[in-house]
């Protein structure tokens, strides 16, 4: 039995938790939170919900640390500190600050001979491992990533912001044309707006249901830099009923291809394509993030120490299975 | 630069050695035979070609030699003589023998502290890391393979060897219902029947085409035990230039699917699929084949040894991309 800590109890994390439940050798040890314990209802009967600082003295029983907290200010603090006192898992998905990340989680967990694994969880995380392994095999071709369907809790948020929005829900959606020119293996040079489209169903708070207003709204969107400018935008109006009846779960998705060519002339052409459907985003990643727990902990197990990523793990030090069965039964 | 040898001169080889020519750091160093060295031309130019019989000492400047044989009566046992004498890569793919032919190369690997990787290639391969990864993040669920739309070189050979048959060539077509229910999270119970279908492309030796004959020969094909009379099969009679001119190429690939629930309840559904369209099944696995000769001359440096799978292989080992640049541009 393998005991784990989960720091946070946000949507991650109750998909981590719900995950654990699924592995017979995964076991919830405590949840951890900087809120007062006895305001955080756990799912899971019988889990102590204890506060963060119980665990600055790298004295809690546990095999493995899940941090479930954002990667804009949370990680970047609580990795590199808590590698230094437990083998932990992130999820930190700021793809640019990846390299320093890892480099700072790296020099603490090396220090206390302990496994940090970053950045995991689907993009990156398995995403990741189909780009590397993609292109290893294809080494004269082309990578392609698409997202979606599905919700964007970041866009999302970025239009909460706006003023006189009550609630919204932000899709992102890869367009048709651009996932069939990839798969017919014709390399084509796609900008960010040929790539995905962007829906937002929005909600007004009350006041700011005029005309005026909503003209006001939707071009504030879809003129936003970075979020949405770059993209053909569209923006409905829902009510709260509707969006709370339609739009309360947090599906996402996407797909990866590597297209390439082998023979001595290049002459043949080959795609690969790997597609995620999730109808819970979190889950999934908190079930990725579950399974490469079980590795960290081995390969800690084993003497190993420091910084790792998705790619730096044998596929096999994820399964429950034993060697002889993977062989005999997934090989 | 790593040295590759290659065993065997047939499209397996023919696809290792493309794949060697796009990746910088392999250099083929030989290509070894049971024929008449002077008999074979090898593609590559100034590559030497041998007598097999000069890897018996163990002394050809080798850092992995490449076993492109059958996995019938070649591979059970070149393979574990090879691998007491250099690291190797096979694609084995017989899946009931696998944990026998892992036993007995691994056993002989061990003792001469050479690395031995087995089965590799794309099912055994890809598909079964692909298989790997999804069940130990789902599960909870179902696993489903489709082959094709692609020629069985096994399955052409069957036909070939009925009398009155000059050539044919069969490619296993996956019904597109099925694909269908599995993608949509139906989880279907599928017989073999349900998966795919059979199409088989018929040349008639001279004498073989009268009406009565091909009635015979379309009978002996459909009703094959184990080949074919598990599937609708469709035989059709067509002349060698015909065959000649749309049935030359040996495309292949198919679909590997895991569908599985998470959640506390079990109620968020996922889809996990992974798709290979190749135009040359031996040129991409000889690139696959390829990737992991890398893989097996760094493990070797490090102080493997013994068989190895490709679930033993962490993926940062395949690229030849410096952990830097994989963390910065793949992750």
């Amino acid at each position: 039995m393998m005991n784990i800590g989960i720091l946070g109890y946000g949507n991650l994390a109750r998909g981590v938790e719900a995950a654990i439940a699924q592995n017979e050798d995964l076991h919830l040890a405590a949840v951890y939170t900087r809120r007062d314990p006895s305001a955080v209802q756990v799912h899971t009967k019988g889990v102590p919900v204890r506060e963060a600082a119980r665990l600055d003295g790298g004295t809690e029983a546990l095999d493995v640390l899940m941090l479930c907290g954002g990667s804009a200010t949370d990680l970047p603090e609580q990795t590199p500190r808590y590698a230094a006192l437990y083998n932990v898992v992130d999820s930190f998905d700021t793809h640019a600050h990846i390299p320093e990340h890892f480099a700072r989680v790296d020099e603490a967990a090396k220090k206390a001979g302990k496994c940090a694994l970053i950045s995991c969880g689907w993009d990156p995380g398995m995403f990741s491992l189909q780009r590397l392994y993609a292109s290893a095999i294809l080494p004269e071709g082309a990578d392609y990533t698409f997202w979606g369907r599905g919700v964007s809790q970041g866009h999302s948020d970025a239009i909460r912001r706006i003023r006189g929005v009550k609630d919204a829900r932000q899709y992102t959606v890869p367009k048709e044309e651009a996932l069939a020119a990839v798969r017919d293996g014709k390399n084509p040079s796609l900008t960010t707006r040929d790539k995905h489209t962007r829906e937002c169903y929005v909600v007004t708070a009350e006041g700011f249901d005029s005309a005026e207003e909503k003209a006001r709204i939707e071009k504030e969107i879809v003129t936003m830099p970075d979020y949405f400018a770059d993209y053909d935008t569209t923006v409905r109006f829902i009510t709260m009923e509707e969006l709370e009846k339609n739009h309360k779960g947090l599906p996402h998705g996407g797909r990866v291809f590597r297209t390439g060519s082998t023979g001595f002339e290049k002459e043949h052409g080959h795609v690969i394509e790997y597609s995620l459907r999730l109808e819970s985003n979190p889950e999934f990643t908190g079930s990725v993030l579950a399974a490469y727990a079980r590795a960290v902990h081995r390969l800690h197990t084993e003497g190993r120490s420091g910084a790792l990523t998705v790619f730096d793990i044998a596929p096999a030090y994820l399964s429950a299975m034993s060697p002889e069965d993977m062989r005999a039964h997934l090989l």
